[in-house]
């Protein structure tokens, strides 16, 4: 038996999560029955979905129990095994806990992987994992743009929103980047490509939707929103006939503790004929090689960049995670938890 | 030349519309150009939308300018003409306004109709009209209900709503409506054929939601939403997943002065992988022979109610467009203005 490092959940957050909701204990792996394997996980993906999960509400997947470690999506090595499908020295991603070790089993959500495709093993939880596949198919099969048209990304600076926005500009779209302060503004432009930036801080729906115009002269097409509230209303403001709304994530509203903002601006649907379609990258399962082959063809020709901001050390996932709503991470938000990847 | 009443707005109104905004004028009707052909209005359709044309906003059409009448959809008869194709005798039905003689052009958005189709003229202004037909292709066409479907409408009792719960039942789903007050809640199941109702007055979103479960309990594949505020929240909150919203309107919210109460559970459309599509009703104006059609055969085969209630005298215009927003009426709304009809 192996000492496992486990960072679990105490108590159900109340706004942004506090150190004291978490507490990092020390257990031993437990033996492994037929069908399961062991992984060493080497880094694991801290994403604002995980949030949701620490409620009590009902969500696509059940809360995290209290005293359990927090779900996360980890990439790992497997160490032990007593499933021959998954044998010891490979590596698997999937949906598993910020911990060191975690059992696996054959017929759960852990999928073998060839690190040899990606240039970094991170690559995995970021542009070819969920996050990239998020972009990938919610601009694709759900914003369905067409060359030409414009697209307008919230969170523009993130780790979806930077990979929507570079995919958009692939299709021949004009994008437009809205996001949080001058310095991530200027990221949007010189890191992603995107013909234009709004830094929406500090400012009502209506001078975000007058910069939006300005920026928007052919109005908006497609919306891919990460962020709700005044920037999906000033989005809202400028859409065109039959324009499609990708709803992503609305990071605005998911740590709110009094009364949500709300969307005010959904009667521009009717007046636009307009759609709001919400989605999860779980919905194309079926496609995800499909999409993480194409993101790894445009890393390799060097057209799409990708930024991961790496943490080091699972006593440190408290205050990572926490980067996360306080929009101080420059990517895609990782943690290193073990010696290896 | 003949004396013509007319209802003008001279005033932008602020929340619901007083009677200080309008003036009753008498003008001459005008000299006719060619082409154009003179309307004697017998009923005016008195809808919400108008209060949206009051408004500064950007909408789907024009302000109503300060000084002329106010825009509304009229069923008359032809009783002057330069018009070959719209001669003097034949009925009409036509976006004109609420006076006792409109100008039609025959490049405009009048539409000859042929009284003997119908039980009675006011039914080209109800249930074959744009709110009969708001209903039928707004259900049909963006909800898509499948037979055993629950489909969940707000504003149930309203003369949009009553006519989706009933065209909701006869393509085999289960149908529940949403209203306001224990009068509309009874007409919705005794007069429409609602499976259940359910009295939002004095609710909040959480106490809604919960009827709503207890109402639904295979969950909610379609709302037709005509109110949208705490409504709209409490339906997303018993969404299956792939449910449809056909956006209709937002009553709750058009005159609302203070900050509006937003829809604050969109991240349901997320988890459920949902959708709001908003719609108008010309956009299917290329098969609304097709819907009247099928309206007219189910009204003849006693399957469809339709209630109407007229209010009589353009005098009367004031009080009786405000009744919307108090919702005292029962049934589509409608002015009956001149002798005829």
């Amino acid at each position: 038996m192996t000492e496992n490092r486990r960072f679990k959940l105490i108590r159900r957050p109340h706004g942004i999560p506090v150190a004291e909701d978490f507490r990092l204990d020390r257990d031993p792996t437990p033996a492994l029955e037929d069908g399961q394997f062991l992984i060493h996980n080497h880094y694991a993906s801290l994403d604002p979905a995980i949030r949701g999960w620490m409620a009590d509400e009902p969500s696509y997947l059940p809360p995290i129990p209290l005293g359990e470690p927090v779900r996360a999506t980890t990439v790992g090595e497997i160490v032990e095994s007593r499933s021959a499908a998954f044998p010891v020295g490979k590596f698997v991603v999937g949906l598993n806990a910020i911990e060191d070790y975690s059992v696996g089993r054959s017929d759960g959500y852990t999928s073998l992987i060839d690190p040899s495709v990606a240039p970094s093993l991170t690559h995995f939880l970021s542009a070819m994992g969920a996050v990239g596949l998020t972009g990938y198919f919610g601009l694709l099969e759900i914003g369905r743009p067409k060359p030409g048209d414009t697209v307008l990304v919230t969170g523009a600076a993130g780790a979806v929103g930077s990979m929507v926005g570079q995919i958009a500009k692939i299709k021949g779209c004009r994008a437009v980047g809205i996001a949080g302060g001058a310095a991530k503004c200027q990221r949007v432009t010189r890191d992603y490509g995107y013909d234009a930036a709004i830094d929406y801080r500090g400012k009502t729906a209506d001078q975000i939707s007058t910069e939006i115009a300005a920026a928007c002269p052919k109005g908006v097409d497609v919306i891919f929103e990460n962020v709700g509230g005044v920037c999906l209303d000033a989005g809202l403001m400028n859409i065109n006939v039959g324009a499609r709304v990708a709803l992503c994530g609305l990071i605005s509203e998911y740590n709110s503790t009094g009364p949500r903002h709300g969307t005010r601006n959904l009667w521009q649907l009717i007046v636009k004929s307009a759609t709001i379609r919400g989605f999860l990258v779980p919905e194309f399962r079926d496609r995800f090689a499909e999409g993480a082959a194409a993101i790894a063809g445009w890393i390799r020709e060097g057209r799409l960049r990708v930024d991961e901001h790496v943490e080091t050390g699972i006593e440190n996932a408290h205050p990572a995670f926490v980067r996360l709503f306080h929009g101080t991470n420059e990517g895609k938000m990782l943690l290193k938890l073990g010696s290896g990847g």
